[in-house]
């Protein structure tokens, strides 16, 4: 079965941990194993432990260059000369120029038209060839089968395919083994959570290296229909006129194949507002030097405003990415003496 | 001998590359083997392999948390109850802060009134009492050794003092065993230099780990005291009233102990301009997602302003701290796009 095609998702499983841990051997030396960061005087205003998966700090800005790499690896020979083709709002698009410039095969990528500055600069730093679509209007999903049928080019889902899914499921992998290196025992892992491709990644691998262990989502407010749809047992749609600073994350539904992973493996769904992932980006910036975008805060902010319980606990919380825009990141840092007092 | 209270500096040798082995023994554990980091897109840019050794990754947000741990593990039992006293403009204030801390004594520190406000916070969050003095004024040198005479306190030298060399000089041991682990072979290493502590502790390291690999100070254009007395073959000192926004190595003259270390073994210091340090911040924080103080920003300006040459050759440069306040990291995110145009 051509996998990369998912002409019919239902035919398609999930990732098993050995199809992680082998996405890890795909990555390794190519990836980068981005560090647990922690500061102590933040840890002493929680009550508790706070370690921070720095994915910022993974080659193209985000985590998504793991997923991208473990497909491009397994794209078949006959294939790769057409190149690849993906869809992002940026990151996804990102991490799939760079496994391709680094696999020597053309990449085309469709972008919003309103995708940060940066991510689309950087794509276009990769040599991929930027195709611009509006986010509100068109189906990224159709524009993306019409040029993939023209070129022959092989589609790397951003999230709802198996080897997507198994490439993020490495940071799950990462976390258990350095929280072992580090003797803390975590009591919650959080990430953000889009499409689900990351979140249900990290569960899949935390299934079997953390067994037990609660993982949770973080969505923005208005686009919380993982929530929902956890709530509710079925999969249900955002308000399509919402609105979030969160651009890295804002996808209408749960995925169709990350959809069954978390409503069997997550614990829940922690959702917070643009003004609680501003005031992360700020603690992040002050306390920990590191930069992180809007959807790449959701879970540190669900961490900091109490939505996961942090008091005599060690939550892991990941921060996904960082390619933000100067002025968003001004906006953030305008709330930073609130967001810092100790 | 007292080595701490340094009665006559001519009598005290600089730390040999065992001292700094010993100092990396007495600080595993404790401080963070900070990673080094690279991005592909700006290697492209610049010709050559950028890798950035990130210290504001550091507990405390700077390398000075080495040199304090490395000299309050050597304390006297019989004096640590008396506890420790530094002066600073706020890097080794926090690192002596928190090395104190978690040695269980008592921390005073003299800072100047002018000093970044989070470094004056975090200083005070790790429980040291903190005493103002005026920078242009006032001398930190007699105010702290009357203070240390009152108490009976130990004084933490900010560079000085070869427990302090050899604790700034365990970055030196990382960056060669990182290099190796990476396969890079330098062909140079740069960073900040102030009163030269953390340069010096580099340079003894490297030159038993990397010997005949050239090791550059980096200082700001109108503080370019290590580059004169380079230049005239003696100590000479800034012009006393000076300005520059890298408030971390603003130091009057090259230190008596660490001059001569650096007079033998740097291959030259590079100057760079405060709009040349902005640019660096800013390209740290669209390419490389840190958050880079002016004064741990000038090894990166260096390389990024042709200072050094990077045309097919690698580099290591420290991003030696990440306390900067917001406003001054706004002036730095103003100039991002000319600073990171691909």
């Amino acid at each position: 079965m051509d996998t990369h095609a998912l002409p019919s998702i239902e035919a398609v499983d999930p990732p098993t941990v050995q199809d992680i841990e082998a996405a890890a051997g795909r990555i390794d030396g190519q990836a980068v194993v981005t560090p647990l960061l922690e500061n102590a005087l933040i840890n002493r205003r929680l009550g508790g432990r706070l370690l921070i998966k720095a994915e910022v700090l993974q080659k193209t800005g985000s985590f998504k260059f793991r997923g991208a790499l473990n497909n491009v690896a397994q794209i078949p020979e006959e294939r790769r000369a057409n190149g690849v083709l993906a869809y992002s709002s940026g990151n996804h698009a990102q991490g799939v120029a760079a496994a391709a410039f680094l696999a020597g095969i053309p990449a085309t990528i469709l972008m919003p038209k309103d995708a940060p500055a940066i991510k689309r600069r950087n794509t276009e730093a990769w040599g991929a060839e930027v195709v611009l679509y509006d986010r509100w209007t068109e189906s990224r999903e159709e524009i993306g089968a019409r040029l993939a049928a023209d070129s022959g080019a092989t589609l790397i889902k951003p999230y709802d395919h198996p080897y997507t899914i198994a490439g993020q499921g490495t940071v799950g992998l990462e976390i258990a083994a350095q929280c072992a290196a580090l003797g803390a025992a975590p009591d919650a892992v959080v990430s953000c959570c889009g499409g689900g491709g990351l979140v249900s990644g990290i569960a899949l691998a935390l299934e079997t290296r953390l067994p037990g262990v609660p993982v949770y989502a973080a969505e923005p407010a208005d686009f919380d229909d993982t929530a929902r749809s956890l709530a509710e047992g079925e999969r249900v749609r955002n308000d399509p006129g919402a609105q979030s600073i969160c651009d890295a994350i804002l996808t209408p539904t749960p995925g169709e194949l990350t959809w069954p992973v978390n409503q069997r493996l997550l614990a829940g769904s922690l959702t917070v507002t643009d003004d609680e992932v501003l005031a992360a980006m700020a603690l992040a910036f002050d306390a920990y030097k590191i930069v992180v975008e809007p959807g790449g805060a959701v879970a540190l902010a669900a961490a900091l405003s109490g939505k996961v319980s942090m008091a005599e606990k060690t939550v892991v919380v990941v921060a996904s990415g960082g390619n933000v825009d100067p002025a968003m990141f001004q906006r953030a840092l305008a709330t930073v003496t609130a967001a810092t007092t100790v």
